[in-house]
């Protein structure tokens, strides 16, 4: 039973599946919460879900703030639930814990979509690591698709890890990239060419427009020197104008032809089910890691250790295999 | 008894303090190895010269390819050479394992430097995750250090969690921007911001020098706004052209400047006593997940649930709780 607003798993089960907005978000509130009561819940929750999951298109959307990320998603997100679908929103980027806030605010943001009936948009949490906040988006993808969302961005502002954690949560990674001045190749970070499906240069209006057709170009030759060989998409570099929602038509065609050739080559299965496995050793792999900082005897002998450690008499090295030595001891 | 050209952790050590560069690169490969034999040898290496380490100047150096970091690490190690100082130039970013290899060739860099007697470099390595590089790289420092050098720059691209690391090795992180063509702010990552002691304008040379004195002009304000205060140093934004060497002269003064506050105000000492804790805490949770990886029972209940994790039946969180119960039952 969690304490959040009374609702036990039962009750956000049938709250989700009955596509009720406020369940679904609380439901979320649910999995990021870090109080051992409510993980029980949201296991339980996430449990009963599974049979529900599993069938939306999953769109990464990354690059750096200002290109024009959030007018993409907003202006095919309404394409797309005036054709009928069902489009909702993550983020996997934490706030950050020093500076406080995104250098762009975002509460203004996508405010069309935001209100669209046929849409929903789930604000980037509040402090913890990406890694952490990756795992719970990652939960979070399950509830929506049972919540009926057929088409799921995932929003990064492909700084740190994030982008990496993205490609292993979604079926297709598409990049916004700004035509900048001269060379566009130093702009490609490589975290890029090994994950990214399709490059997007946006802002392809006005003046504009023959600058971001040639970094269009500029990138689509450097791609096709700089990126490994895939059997079952070559990579695509676009440019459209999300503003005047010009190019979007095109770039979505492409996205679902990535799509079925992946279904019809069994590659969209089998990444999936990678990525279940990358989550798992993820998500094991930070539990171990909290056991392990929070043991009481490992940290009783960090302490002991202190001292020699601060007066350089032993290195980092020795002190963690004695604190791994300790922590396997007990069970 | 390292296997490795048959010196054994005592020959490293003779060799190292007798400043012998061939010895110092070996005693730096021996610590880039994966070999258990190996990583015994490099335990007792690396408790021997902890006595003589500590006393350099440690100075990370990021920015993206093409801000001029060579060419920076270059004319200022030449400057600081010349007037007696013994230089070591050290990287954390591993070469891709996708890409396979740097964007930019660094075959033919900082030539002048590697010639010059009192500078040593090492060569990024290759493969291997940013964060066991890093570890590595900050082993290596020590080893320079016992070596005599009394200057240690660390380069980093300062992509993905490299910068990061980076931080938690040096004394002082300068960071390298280009004059971009207009918004200044979208180039200033949150990384930046909560790491850097200096941001430098390189490249106010020519036609360009007029651009990066404004681009200073709005770092610096966007910096005053955007970064928490701290009360050892505050953030400064410089420019300079590393290729006709102006500026650095000025840029180095402020280094040694925020260097002697902190030694005067004990913040250098308890800075790297935090960071001998990160990495004490960072090499353990990394040798525990590789224990947590490589242990057979974890590996053969995994084995057994991987059919129902295929087909939706279990959650990667319920498998990763499973996986940590086998490996803790053990001793």
């Amino acid at each position: 039973m969690s304490r959040r607003a009374g609702l036990d798993a039962a009750d956000l089960v049938r709250g989700v599946l009955g596509r009720d907005r406020s369940v679904l978000g609380r439901a979320i509130t649910l999995l990021e919460s870090d109080h051992p009561g409510d993980q029980q819940t949201a296991e339980e929750l996430l449990l009963s879900l599974l049979p529900y999951s599993g069938k939306s298109h999953r769109i990464g959307v990354s690059g750096v703030p200002g290109a024009g990320k959030s007018t993409l998603i907003e202006t095919l997100g309404k394409n797309l639930t005036s054709s009928g679908h069902r489009v909702a929103v993550l983020a996997v980027d934490p706030t950050s814990s020093v500076s406080g806030g995104s250098v762009l605010g975002d509460k203004t943001r996508m405010t069309r979509l935001a209100t669209d009936p046929d849409a929903f948009i789930r604000p980037t949490p509040s402090g913890g690591s990406t890694g952490g906040v990756a795992r719970r988006t990652h939960e979070a993808i399950v509830v929506c698709e049972a919540a009926g969302f057929d088409v799921i961005f995932v929003e990064t502002m492909g700084v740190g890890q994030s982008e990496a954690a993205v490609a292993q949560m979604v079926d297709f990674l598409l990049v916004l990239v700004l035509a900048g001045a001269g060379d566009e190749l130093q702009g490609i970070k490589r975290g890029i060419l090994e994950h990214a499906d399709m490059l997007v240069v946006n802002k392809a209006d006005g003046e504009n427009e023959s600058r971001a057709e040639r970094a269009s170009r500029e990138y689509q030759s450097a791609w096709r020197i700089l990126r490994p060989p895939r059997a079952d998409w070559d990579p695509v570099v676009l440019t459209c104008s999300a503003i005047n929602n010009r190019g979007l038509d095109a770039l979505w065609a492409r996205i679902e032809e990535s799509r079925a050739r992946r279904l019809a080559s069994g590659e969209l299965d089998s990444r999936r089910q990678k990525q279940r496995l990358h989550w798992t050793w993820a998500i094991a792999e930070a539990e171990l890691s909290r056991d392990f900082r929070n043991d009481e005897a490992v940290r009783q002998r960090l302490r002991e250790l202190d001292a020699d450690l601060a007066a350089g008499k032993v290195t980092p090295a020795t002190v963690a295999r004695s604190l791994i030595a300790v922590f396997r001891q007990q069970r």
